[in-house]
């Protein structure tokens, strides 16, 4: 019988700079190093960047890719899920992970926090959207601002949902 | 042969106050008056108000449903499109809407409106979520101060999408 | 407050004989005179006839698109419903309605009634699919030899199964 | 970078009787001897018995799951992927494997063979359904006698398409 790894998202951008995918690339290595299984879009920038490290370190990678080709996920994604639903295939990330760190990112980026938020998975955010609603900021992106603080907050929020029943 | 009207999506929370459901309601009339077709994710608050205003200025009004059952429908959706695909019929506000008005709103609208945007669907806003990145506001959302003021930007932005062929 | 007609799907190759074809122009006429709306995948063939017969007769016509544009239904679609979700917008498909009428059909169309099926959806076939397990038919595809006669049997096993509670 | 194994779809009831299980669970266990990755709807009947036999020769699992927890996945499921796209889940199923293999099965079985053969994946069955059109038998089904036979079938089939471009 399987004893579930946590599977924690990461989100950004398919098309980001140096800066986000050393970012990114960091935060799969630890991931993969804590034994989680990263949970991402499967194509490119933060998406690459992120399966990279995790599988540098030995770790799981899962893709859940918009189109209908298995060949467009980046060549870090062991695990494939080919579903060609396009946009629609943001919101399984978010169901897919336990909790989830989005590194920079734009407006695909901001519906998976917004998805992830909407659906109760914790969201630590690495230099992301900042929210707010009449004049106030919403507060519930975690704030880290290094790749360790965000998989340390991840994974403790995570188990922590986890606990009360996933 | 069919000319189409414009179909305008109407997003917010599916548990609104009585001052959202009354922004809603004169939108939705508004877009029927119009002559516009109303797309909505089909359930209550924002949604129902925005259907009661539109139907009852003779509009068409389409609610996309998360569930397995039109009986979810809130009464003033003449078309209940059936999905079952829980918080992914965002996405299918977003893409059959030529543009999104946003009424107030939580994490769900965030998405709708997140998705708009990376579709490039014009997204007006009434009194709903403020975007910022880097410190730095983002203005992709086109406020508006009324009901009439959202109707009419957001029927300007979609004619002029449309034109560049939608 | 809405009283919701009946909706009822018509499904068919996106490519078909003229046979096919006038069948399926004949369905939508009949479901128009009869009051029921039309759903169906949007697109050519079966799908674009039935469209035709049922606007013809002043109905009203739902296509529940696989792409990313509207500007891909068939023109006598009214209410196009943009999903971007590929094939699974068959799901949909029956989903909406109510009964579904099989106009001949290949692999799509297979797969449009086993979901119907599936889901407990009346399904009426037109010289379509017909199975069997361990060398026996299964009967749960309703035969009719006539457009009058297929809608003669889906409007009434749909509003049986309507009372039931939709 | 990956070189990825082969992910072959194994499809049947979600409630099956204990041959069909005892089937199912060889066809795991051949296909993780074989060196390939299983995914199915991750649920119980066929689903749990391909995955047990898969886990007990060490194989990778993937449960495309159709609800909102991972929690509903088989206990042998390695990968589960969370979609709440209800039976369009089944979409995915078929997407993501180069081939499946299907042991007996209903209707929601019918409808993966009928959504795979549409997106030109193979299909190997075991005591599944047996279609035709206008009295003719429709021979696309490739049909197996065993566990090991239709293993066979399905990795040589899904090697030849995936050399003409997965």
């Amino acid at each position: 019988m399987m004893k579930h790894r946590l599977f924690i998202g990461v989100v950004g951008d398919g098309d980001c700079g140096p800066a986000a995918a050393a970012v990114a690339q960091e935060v799969g290595r630890l991931l993969a190093e804590a034994g989680c299984a990263l949970v991402c879009g499967g194509l490119g920038g933060v998406m690459r960047a992120a399966c990279q490290g995790a599988l540098s370190a030995g770790g799981q990678t899962v893709g859940i890719l918009p189109g209908d080709s298995a060949a467009a996920a980046n060549p870090f994604v062991a695990v494939p899920i080919v579903t060609g639903l396009g946009e629609a295939r943001n919101v399984l990330v978010a169901k897919t992970s336990q909790a989830v760190i989005a590194v920079e990112g734009r407006y695909g980026t901001l519906s998976e926090i917004a998805l992830a938020l909407k659906l109760g998975r914790p969201v630590v955010g690495l230099n992301t959207w900042e929210l707010a609603r009449d004049g106030e900021a919403d507060q519930r992106i975690v704030r880290a601002a290094t790749p360790a603080e965000a998989v340390h907050l991840a994974i403790e929020m995570a188990t922590r949902a986890s606990g009360e029943g996933r």
